[in-house]
C-alpha cells in the first residue's frame, strides 16, 4: 500500500470522522473504495489508527491526488501533523454494527454488546448513518428496561467519571418542553444554602428559547475552566455552569449529535441518556422533572408514569438514588421566555418580589423541597418548608449573590429587546390552553436564545379572564427581521385559546 | 435576510445535498444554524429553492464568510452559476419526515404517506441521516406486504418510465450472493435468438467479486449511450449495457446509496427496489432468481418462499408479471469467480465446449426456459427444450457475437491474472461444503472486480472427492498486494470443507 500525504480540511463534520481523497488519487482507483466507505487510516509517525467516512473531492483545494485529507474532527484524533505519511486501506465496519444488525432485527441485546457499541461510538469508529441505525432500531418498544440498564452502564463507561469525595452529590433534571422553565436557578442556591452539594453544568439551548445555562449568563459568567469550577462549588456548595461535560458519557454526545437532527427523542434514550450523563459527572441524588401536558414533551399521564417508573429502574441498579416529580405542563412557567426575561422573573422570585409569578416560585420550592429530604437529616414532608423558610429570609437570593460573585458578574448589562409588539385576545374570554411549542417557536423566531433580550413576556395564563383585545403577551426583539419573523408567527397562531369558560382544573 | 454568494465546493457528497457557511458568516452566527441542520437555500437568479444539510467550514479555501458553498451535487441541482446570489434560512424537515417518525413509531403507512417520501426523497430533500431512519424503521418486521406494494408503487412513480412499445419485454433478476452465477450472460442471448426483447441493464459489482456488467465489459463496451442502446435492442432484441437507469426510479438510488455502505438488505426494501426499477425500465415480464443455502443470501427454504410470495404479491398489483425460481445458493456456479474468469465460462457454455461447466449451463438452461415460456405460442412445459436446442445449434452463441459487434468489441485482451497460487486439500475425503462468502472475499481480496482477470478458478465442487495436497482452487492476481492479501485470507480460511463420506444431495 502506497503513502499518501496527511492534509487537515477545514471542515467541522460534527462528530464524525471524514476523510477526503482526490478522485485521480490512484489508492482511490485501485482499492476500489466507494464514495460513504469506511476506510482506516493509519499515520507512521504515532502508530495511531482512526476509522473515517471516505468523501471524494474533486479540488486540489480540498485534497490533492497524493494526499490523504482528514475534517478538523478526525485530524484532531489521528494527532499527526499535516504532510506527515500516512496508509489508507478498506476497513471492516467495527464488529459491534453485528450486534446493532441483530437490533435492528429485532433481537435484545446484552451488557456486553452495548459495551462494545458504546466504546466504538465514543471511539468516533461510526458513520452518522451507522449511528442512526442504532437510534433508530432502539427506539420506541425496541428496547426492554433491561437493555436501557446495560446502555446507561456502557455509556458511563465510555468515558471518565468525577468523584466530589461527598457522600451526597444532588442533581436535579428536567426532561425539557415547557418554556420558561427555569427553577433550577432557584432551587440551586436553596438547596446550596442548607450545606448541600449541586455542582450543576448545564448545556446552552438546543431547540428551546433559553436552557439554563444561557439565562444564568445573563447574570454571571457561566464558561469557568474546572479547577476554578470546582472552587467555586467548594465554597459555595453550588455552581451554575456550562459545558464541560464532554468527557463525561462522551458516547452520549455522539449519539446527540444525531439525535438533533433528527428529532428523535425515545424515552429509553432519554433515561440512558440523562442518568449516563449525571452517572459520570459524579451525582448520587437525582431528582427528574417531567412536566406532562398536550402540548409537552410527555403529552398523557400515562406516559409520564411509565416513563417515571423506567427511571427509576435504570437508576436503582446504577446505585443512583431517584426521585421522579410529574409537573403540569400545560402552559410555560412564570412570565417571561427568552434569557433576559427569565432571568428576571428568577430574580424576582428570588428576591421575593410581591410581584414575582407565583407558578415559578411554588413550583421551585416543590421540588427544593423534594431535593431537601435526600438529606438524611431532613425529617420526610419537612422539605417544602425548610427550602420556603431558605427563600423567604433571603438566603437563597444570598447564595445566589455569592455565586453570581465567584463565577464573575455579567459585565454586560441586558435588557429586554427594545422592539415590543402585544399580541392581544381577540375575543373575551377565559385562556384554556396556551401551546408550549408555539410560544417556543414565537420566542425563537425573536431571536431567543442567542439574542439575549428576545422572547415573549406574558401577561395571561390559563384561567384568566381577557376582554377583547386585551394584550396576552408582548413579543420582544432586538433585531428588525427578527422581530417581524416573529410577529408573523404569532398572526398566523396566538398560541392562546380563549374560551367561554374557564378550562376544569387538571394536573 | 443578506444574500450570499453561491460557491461550487468541489466534493462529492454522494447523493446527499450539502451547504458550506463559514464559521464567521454573520448569517451562520445570526441565525443560530446548528451544524447538520437542514438549510434551505434559495437561488434568485432561477428562482429555485433546495434543502441542504449544513457544514461548518474553517478554511476560506472552501467557503468563505460572505459565501454559500454547496457540494457537487447540491450545486448542480441548484443549477445556479458560481457568484451568483443565493439566500439561506432554516428549513423545516420535509413534511414527509412526520410519516417517518410514525414508521419509527410502529405504525402503518399508506400510500400517500409512501408517495410523499419517495418524492422528497428523489428531490434530494432527506439527509443521509433521514434516509436511514426510513429505513431502518422499514426494516425486517415493520412492513406490511401492502405497504411494500404501496413503497414500489411511489418509487416507480418518482422518476421517468420506459416505453418499449411491445406488448412482451422480459427481464431477469437475481437477488445475488452466489459468486459465478453469470446466467444472464447465457439467457440473454437464447431468448433474444427466439426473439423476445430483453433489454438489459445491470450494475457493476457492488460487495460482489464480479457483476454482470463487469464481466461483460470483459468481451465488449457496455456504456452506450441511450439513443444507440435502443437501436441495438431493436436489432438484435437485447443487449447487455451497463447503467443508464439513475432516471429510473430516483428514488430507489438514494436509498441505495445509504443501503450499500449499511449492509442493509431486508425484503422489503429488495423487493421495493427490483421491482420499481423494472417496471421504471418497462419490463412487462420478469423471471426472479433466489438462490439460497447456508452462506446464500437467503439461508432457508422457508425464506425463500416468504419472498417468493412478497414478489409475487407486489408484481401481480402492479401488473408485472413475475415468476420467481428457487435455485440451489449452497456453492458458487461455474468454475471462474472474477470478470475475465466468469467470461471464459460463459463463452465456454455458449460454445458449447464439452469442458464447460455444467451446473453453469444447467441453471441457465431452466432459467431461459421459463423466460421462453412468457411467450403465449410457447407450449407449457417447452421452454426448456428450445432453450437447449437454440443453444446446442449455436445460435445463442451468434447471437451474443452479434450484439457484443453490436456494443463494440473490447479492445483490451483481458486474461487470468499471472501471479497464481493454488489452495490445496489439507486432508482427503470430499468436498461437504463451499462457503460463498468467503470465495467472494477472497475473490475481492485478490482485485475483483476492477482488476478484470483477479480471481478465483474452482476445480473443485461439491460432492466431489478431493486426495491430500490436491489443488481445490487458484487464486488469480494482477497486483502482488492484493494477491499477498488474497492468499492470506485463503490460509486463514480456504472457504471450503472437507468431510469423510459426500454430503447428502439436497436442493
Amino acid at each position: 500500500m502506497e503513502q499518501l500525504r496527511l492534509r487537515r480540511v477545514g471542515i467541522d463534520t460534527y462528530r464524525e470522522n471524514v476523510a477526503y481523497l482526490h478522485r485521480d488519487c490512484e489508492i482511490y482507483r485501485s482499492e476500489g473504495f466507494q464514495a460513504l466507505s469506511k476506510v482506516e487510516v493509519h499515520a507512521e509517525s504515532n502508530g495511531r489508527t482512526l476509522l473515517a467516512v471516505l468523501n471524494v473531492a474533486d479540488d486540489v483545494a480540498i485534497t490533492g491526488p497524493q494526499e490523504l485529507g482528514l475534517g478538523e474532527q478526525a485530524f484532531d484524533q489521528l494527532g499527526a501533523e499535516a504532510g506527515a505519511a500516512v496508509r489508507v486501506a478498506q476497513a471492516k465496519p467495527p464488529a459491534s454494527l453485528g450486534a446493532v444488525h441483530r437490533k435492528i432485527a429485532g433481537e435484545r441485546l446484552g451488557l456486553e454488546e452495548y459495551r462494545a457499541i458504546a466504546r466504538d461510538i465514543a471511539n468516533n469508529r461510526y458513520s452518522k448513518i451507522e449511528i442512526t441505525a442504532f437510534l433508530v432500531a432502539c427506539a420506541e418498544a425496541g428496547m426492554e428496561r433491561e437493555e436501557v440498564l446495560f446502555l446507561t452502564r456502557a455509556m458511563v463507561e465510555s468515558g471518565e467519571r468525577l468523584d466530589w469525595g461527598e457522600p451526597l452529590v444532588v442533581d436535579k433534571h428536567c426532561i425539557g418542553g415547557i418554556p420558561g422553565n427555569r427553577t433550577t436557578l432557584i432551587i440551586l442556591p436553596i438547596v446550596a444554602a442548607h450545606g448541600m452539594l449541586m455542582p450543576k453544568t448545564s448545556s446552552r439551548a438546543i431547540t428551546s428559547p433559553a436552557g439554563t445555562a444561557d439565562t444564568m449568563e445573563v447574570l454571571a459568567r457561566v464558561e469557568l475552566d474546572p479547577a476554578r469550577l470546582r472552587d467555586i462549588v467548594r465554597r459555595e456548595r453550588g455552581c451554575l455552569a456550562w459545558g464541560g461535560t464532554a468527557r463525561l458519557a462522551p458516547a452520549d454526545e455522539v449519539l446527540i449529535s444525531v439525535e438533533r437532527p433528527l428529532a428523535m427523542d425515545s424515552p429509553a434514550q432519554m433515561v440512558a441518556s440523562i442518568l449516563s450523563k449525571k452517572l459520570a459527572a459524579g451525582s448520587t441524588h437525582l431528582l427528574i422533572d417531567i412536566p406532562f401536558g398536550p402540548t409537552a414533551k410527555v403529552r398523557r399521564h400515562r406516559d409520564a408514569l411509565n416513563l417515571r417508573k423506567l427511571f427509576e429502574y435504570v437508576g436503582d441498579r446504577l446505585g443512583l438514588h431517584i426521585e421522579v416529580a410529574l409537573t403540569d405542563g400545560r402552559q410555560p412557567v412564570g412570565r417571561g421566555i427568552g434569557p433576559v426575561l427569565e432571568a428576571r422573573d428568577v430574580m424576582a422570585v428570588l428576591g421575593n418580589d410581591p410581584a414575582a409569578p407565583v407558578d415559578l416560585r411554588e413550583r421551585s420550592l416543590q421540588l427544593a423541597g423534594r431535593i431537601l429530604e435526600f438529606d438524611p437529616d431532613v425529617r420526610g414532608g419537612q422539605g417544602y418548608a425548610i427550602a420556603r423558610d431558605i427563600l423567604s429570609s433571603g438566603r437563597a437570593l444570598a447564595r445566589m449573590r455569592a455565586i453570581i460573585k465567584a463565577q464573575g458578574a455579567a459585565t454586560v448589562v441586558r435588557v429586554a429587546g427594545a422592539l415590543q409588539h402585544e399580541v392581544c385576545a381577540e375575543r373575551p374570554g377565559y385562556v384554556t390552553a396556551i401551546d408550549n411549542l408555539q410560544m417556543a417557536r414565537i420566542a425563537r423566531a425573536a431571536g431567543a436564545p442567542l439574542d439575549r433580550g428576545a422572547g415573549a413576556d406574558l401577561f395571561k395564563k390559563l384561567g384568566d379572564r381577557v376582554d377583547l383585545g386585551e394584550p396576552l403577551y408582548r413579543i420582544h426583539a432586538e433585531f428588525p427581521t427578527d422581530f417581524r419573523f416573529a410577529c408573523e408567527a404569532a398572526a398566523a397562531c396566538s398560541g392562546y385559546r380563549i374560551g367561554e369558560e374557564p378550562a376544569p382544573p387538571g394536573d
